[in-house]
């Protein structure tokens, strides 16, 4: 098994062209930028990906993409979660087949589960079809509408899914998170997904962190954790309240046309969003260069867009 | 343009075999059930059908396989929408070029469309490659979490999608039914996916109706269409009322899966149903039809499950 | 017992005066226009009237005026309905006292009952308090928040309340309004709260139908009534077109601001509406009366406001 | 103005007898535990005091005993919101005339206020009438389904209201938290309303907690809040472990009934919870108390419920 997952995990964006369709060149900007901040892992294809906008050749295509160009460098965490399990299951293979580090699978959101039990059930031959990668479940409720409790889920998964080694949970339910973190002596990883929360996570003990931001503004988040495990809490709270302007000014944008706009700002051009998002005019993108230009959050000048 | 839809226009499960693969030769079954009662239209490959557990090349299959089947005798509409739209806009080129008589999308739920606008623009791609095969968008804001007042698109769309015909409406809100059954002096089709207040519908000038309990309970509707329109509404009531003991017991059930053991016990077997979705047991399919069989409501006598 | 209540049952305003106190003078104004009309019995003291904004001797010094004022030529149902039980049963008895004809109480919203075991908890000793006076029990679940099927609620409350005669559904799931009319084979009275859908409320077998806008507009209603009742759906259709006309020019000027703005185009000033909602300027009520002057359904001719 | 507010301040109980009336003499033994515990100030009348099941006297009367009961060791904020506004600036007045050190409101959630700017109009004349008491808003999504940013409220309400001293922040939004910690560089108390969450807010940089665990479990928090202060995370988490697997027993049972159950084992005898809540059997009582007998967070050795 690949070493565990820790740190900083940039949530990657999906390369696009004018057109719309996928830009794959563009990995290896994506993958040059991390590696110039230490990044040692990426989560591709989740929801800062589009992972719900792209046909299952373009997710196949992205994985292998992201595998040929940064495996040996950075552990890659392939999202192959689907409203259809027969193509969670192909993707999972393929994944496995291509190099990838582990595979996460979010639930399915149009037919839902109903309960922790039918989750598990769900999960099962996805995690199977991956073995022997490292398998975390995706809990992120605001987009899927699907509430079980995670500790109910790991409790039950955990005799299910000999693969199974944590979650990424984007979930605002604090509670649950610290019942996941000290679940069986700590067990499992988890993954914190709340980028403006993330001195919180690290004071309550998680192992690691996925997010957008994290593609961006990783010299912040890392300056942010050098100053927790200081015990500098002024100082890491200034920087997460910097990291909050700057994801109040994505929000305000729509966040993932917003963050994909910064990292052509970065000289890493991702292009549009898909539909149904809606990508910014050159007004928009200036307003946020102007908003965030100040914060000094990123690992490169930032290009005034035009 | 193929002639106008109207009455009732069952919403058809998808069949599978016990593995949980398509048995398509199940929908010659389906296809000979629904003549025996005299249906002119399905629409396939929607809620009903499963379409979100699907993978493209599964819904591929089925609508050629309806079209086959069943196109010389009924107008076939097939359901295209996806959360990915290019996969949408393929699912579209294929309906129309195996010789569908529609097609039909639902909006994108995990990135959610967030104004009339970004709907339509989701949307016009889509009708597009269908052209010249009407468009009826798919509202069915239970599932999908997308709350667009359907007047709204509907003038907005009219003059961006030209074969716009209307809607599938599967939404509780009847005043926005309303408005778009007179939006434009009546220029819309609305097909009305309530069951349970079709009487409802009859009397606001819904102009037919897509519903799973049309795949096996259509003479119990056709009698309520027909006592409707002899302004009977007492018999009328009575003939909704078991429509409505006929729903509630399926839903007690998990109403996919019980509704696809109703077909069983007609002698169209369906199959399970596909995860997340929990399939029955013997024992809850001999309940559903203990309950169900003194309805009076089937084309044929039901079998009780064994 | 008072004589079952049936047709439109206007769901009136609590006149306030400039300060924000109550003008319970212009009780008399209301009356005097619903008389005209012909209207046999109202509800006073609910959502329209501004409950939760009022305090407990605000609320019975208006059920005293309308019982002291209407309650020879109509049957006055107070709502006593609140989040605090004691006052509620307060409300209740004082209500009795007062000469109402019935009594209704909505669910406690704040802490909200689990189960329709709970709900009934909750009722009994309100309507224990007004006996012999018949208790309704008022379903808002877009006020309150509180979802529980009325079917469940009426099977258990009828015997645990003797006085129980019925609801004040103002619910969207015509799936239960159905069930609780045939409930018992009939035996409850259910008001229907949804006036923009009184056509299909009419076909589904309502006895009454309480709501706002039969404050100012019950010729439009009873025009419509009368269509339904010759079985001219057309005529009916178009009467429902225009009272959707009206309320979507309410809604988006805030409901019942705008409709106590109506009362004043008709002679009867109501006043403004309490905080937290938000009264309008001149200009929005100018808007309001160029937008539905032309409907051609008030007992009076509106008068501009200025 | 009384010293600020910091530390653990208990969301009181309000203490009933067996017929469901305020029982005001258990005021004494409440305050006398809090005392034990070296609490400084309490917040009474809130959601764990059932404000909204009680009456406008009963909650006067329970401000006045605790003023007199604990006015002079200990600073009382009494809360005073109610769906009614003048029935709110009635309480906020007796407050400031029975000696309360500081008034809050929670927002009215029948009627909800649209914007910020609404809020802030229902907020003004109830801290109008308290001055020169400090105003604390009181932010329960949970409960009132009032979601407006706080940063955005204090932003617009700080002009308005004089004595705004700042919120008692029961949600999950940690973004939001954060930004009101930090608004106008900490010019606002912002006390946390997540007992399970304390670590995590004592590390974003709240002021003080106010919960309803603090009434009978301070001992754990208080040396959660020395571990934290030591820097002693692994220590923080164990007990903060221990918080949650009270709270996560009390939820099982029905917090508020469950916690008034607790302070009974603790021989403070707060009775039973007032409907739409559930009382609890002595078999609920039982089983509670032998899950948490071994938690070691009380200040006194719990009693076996008989």
């Amino acid at each position: 098994m690949p070493a565990p997952l820790t740190g900083l995990i940039p949530a990657c964006h999906t390369p696009m062209d004018a057109q719309g369709g996928l830009a794959l060149d563009r990995v290896d900007d994506q993958a040059a930028l991390l590696r110039e901040v230490g990044i040692r892992a990426v989560f591709i294809g989740g929801t800062t990906g589009e992972c719900a906008s792209l046909g299952l050749d373009e997710r196949m295509a992205l994985a292998e993409r992201w595998c040929a160009t940064a495996g040996g460098s950075m552990q890659v965490v392939v999202h192959v979660g689907d409203n259809s399990l027969p193509e969670a299951v192909k993707l999972a293979a393929h994944a496995r087949e291509v190099g990838a580090s582990a595979v996460s699978a979010v639930a399915p959101n149009y037919f839902k589960p109903a309960t922790a039990l039918d989750l598990v059930d769900f999960c099962v031959p996805i995690a199977a079809e991956a073995d022997p990668l490292p398998f975390y479940y995706y809990d992120i409720p605001g987009m899927t509408g699907v509430r079980i409790a995670m500790s109910d889920f790991l409790r039950q998964a955990r005799f299910r899914i000999p693969t199974l080694r944590g979650l990424k949970y984007s979930n605002d339910d604090l509670l649950e998170l610290q019942e996941c973190i000290r679940l069986e002596g700590g067990a499992f990883d988890v993954f914190f997904g709340s980028d403006e929360c993330l001195l919180a996570g690290l004071c309550l003990g998680i192992r690691g962190a996925v997010g957008s931001t994290y593609n961006f503004a990783a010299p912040l988040y890392q300056r942010l954790t050098r100053a927790f495990e200081a015990r500098d809490l002024i100082a890491a709270r200034e920087l997460q309240g910097r990291s909050i302007d700057l994801i109040k000014t994505l929000r305000k944008h729509g966040f993932l046309a917003a963050s994909k706009a910064v990292m052509g700002m970065l000289g890493v051009d991702c292009g549009p969003v898909r539909a149904p998002l809606r990508s910014l005019s050159l007004d928009e993108r200036v307003a946020i260069y102007e908003a965030i230009a100040p914060l000094d959050a990123f690992p490169r000048p930032l290009e005034r867009p035009r």
